[in-house]
């Protein structure tokens, strides 16, 4: 199994705790990629037969994966914890008022506005999306999953396929966005899903900034036609000074962090040693990537 | 059965399905009271035999409560859903810097901390500790509640009695204060055990400001004793503009909303209705006021 662009000591013990052994490219029956960038991922030698991905999102690797070459695995599950819980933290943020508050130096006339009693929408119920189905257990809200399938997700009141994904809108009080960036996906929402939301909702966005569309958004907060929008990604990506999302009324944006990096490569190891294991005993691998569903 | 100091509808009801009928004070054998504040309650005709306070914090309240006088309930437990999730939102935006990142209006480097793999001390196990403990659960932490005579609590790591307080604060990553205010917590969390937290701790009050000693805690902050403090009360309260909690590094401050007035009336309309029921049957009520412990 070669590491690269370089070792890391705790993935190198993860792969040899899953049985493997670290080697040369040239040698290599495995690659396990630590980069999150593509433009250093070298020309794999004929003898690899799977590599492994250091991220949940792998939508820039896609031109780099074909059907006949060696199965890519992605990250997905990896990260779901940390990545849930930063996005508990921005729905309750927006729906309790902290960003206002935080931003305050007078005590303010309270809001009225509690996650108790609500309905929350998650679209894309993928480890991200159960993580956070988990984490919503014990408060008082119903939480409808939105799927690509529409298969049942457990600790949900409903779930919805995502071609019912039209009327999901007007029937949840909050939404957290938490699905792959695909074609099917981008600016899923928009000014028309914007208008269609209950007025005191709040959009967490978790997953990719391209998955809503900036400019309606803008739009759509200045309007007051949404409680506001709580966004650890955004498009584009770092998002610019001066740019209008910085002084949208009742927006909070975190830089890319609802995984950090202290974080990353422990869960990550934990993947590998998994998937080194499986690879060995010629069992199928967690997270393998699909070329035609683009995740 | 009489509502003052002036009726509301679903409180009217409340006592209704209790079994009760409401009554002018004169007729009256008890007296569900909906005002936070002592000073237009009436003195009681000897019929009385039991107030119903609106509030959980009682403090205030102490000099009307005499020993051999009706007993006096609180609304302890009533709000501790809605609490212990303001308390998690402030926890979480702590923890993940959101604070921070509300006021940036650039795209800042990313912090590395999470909640995951933390101990949280929850200080004053009662209803909204109980409620917090439990939407703890599917978070991967350790939790220590601290109760006034160290009795187990379902789903914590460890209990301790608050005799053996001064060793917690060394043990926690993060401390959420929900206790209640007396003689006994008064500045809790003063300059002594805000060095013995670890640098990056924080703070969650959800009680009442007197059990932190704010001058302390603002020092504590501006030396970067530990990572901040979240606070839904304050001491003095109101936060008076101006003061330097205001601009306290790594302060959080939200207006005594953690119980907001829309969820208020309708969970104590539940309690209402179940101690008028208990009061009619000649059962203990729930949430009696001991005039020697103070709550």
């Amino acid at each position: 199994v070669h590491i690269g662009p370089k070792a890391d000591p705790a993935v190198e013990r993860a792969v040899r705790d899953g049985g493997g052994e670290p080697s040369a490219l040239d040698d290599a029956d495995a690659v396990v990629w630590l980069d999150w960038r593509r433009d250093r991922f070298p020309a794999l030698p004929s003898g690899v037969r799977w590599v492994q991905l250091p991220s949940a999102g792998v939508e820039s690797w896609m031109p780099a994966i074909e059907r006949d070459g060696p199965v890519f695995t992605s990250a997905a599950g990896v990260y779901a914890v940390p990545v849930a819980e930063h996005a508990l933290g921005l729905l309750l943020a927006g729906v309790r008022g902290l960003a206002t508050y935080a931003r305050a130096t007078s005590w303010l006339e309270g809001d009225d506005r509690t996650l108790e009693g609500s309905t929350v929408a998650i679209v894309g119920a993928g480890g991200i999306g159960r993580a956070l189905i988990g984490m919503l257990g014990p408060h008082d809200v119903e939480v409808i999953a939105v799927t690509r399938r529409g298969q049942p997700v457990p600790g949900v009141t409903r779930t919805l396929a995502a071609d019912g994904l039209a009327g999901v809108w007007s029937q949840a009080d909050h939404f957290v966005i938490a699905a792959p960036a695909t074609g099917a996906t981008r600016h899923l929402v928009g000014a028309e899903q914007l208008r269609a939301m209950p007025h005191h909702a709040w959009i967490v966005n978790v997953a990719r900034g391209t998955l809503v569309d900036t400019d309606a958004l803008v739009a759509a907060l200045h309007a007051g036609e949404i409680g506001g929008a709580a966004l650890d990604v955004t498009d584009p990506e770092p998002l610019p000074d001066g740019h209008p999302l910085w002084s949208a009324p009742n927006a909070l944006i975190t830089p890319h962090v609802a995984n950090p990096p202290g974080a990353m490569m422990r869960h990550l190891a934990e993947r590998v040693r998994e998937n080194v294991r499986r690879f060995a005993a010629g069992e199928e691998l967690v997270a393998p990537i699909d070329p035609e569903a683009g995740y």
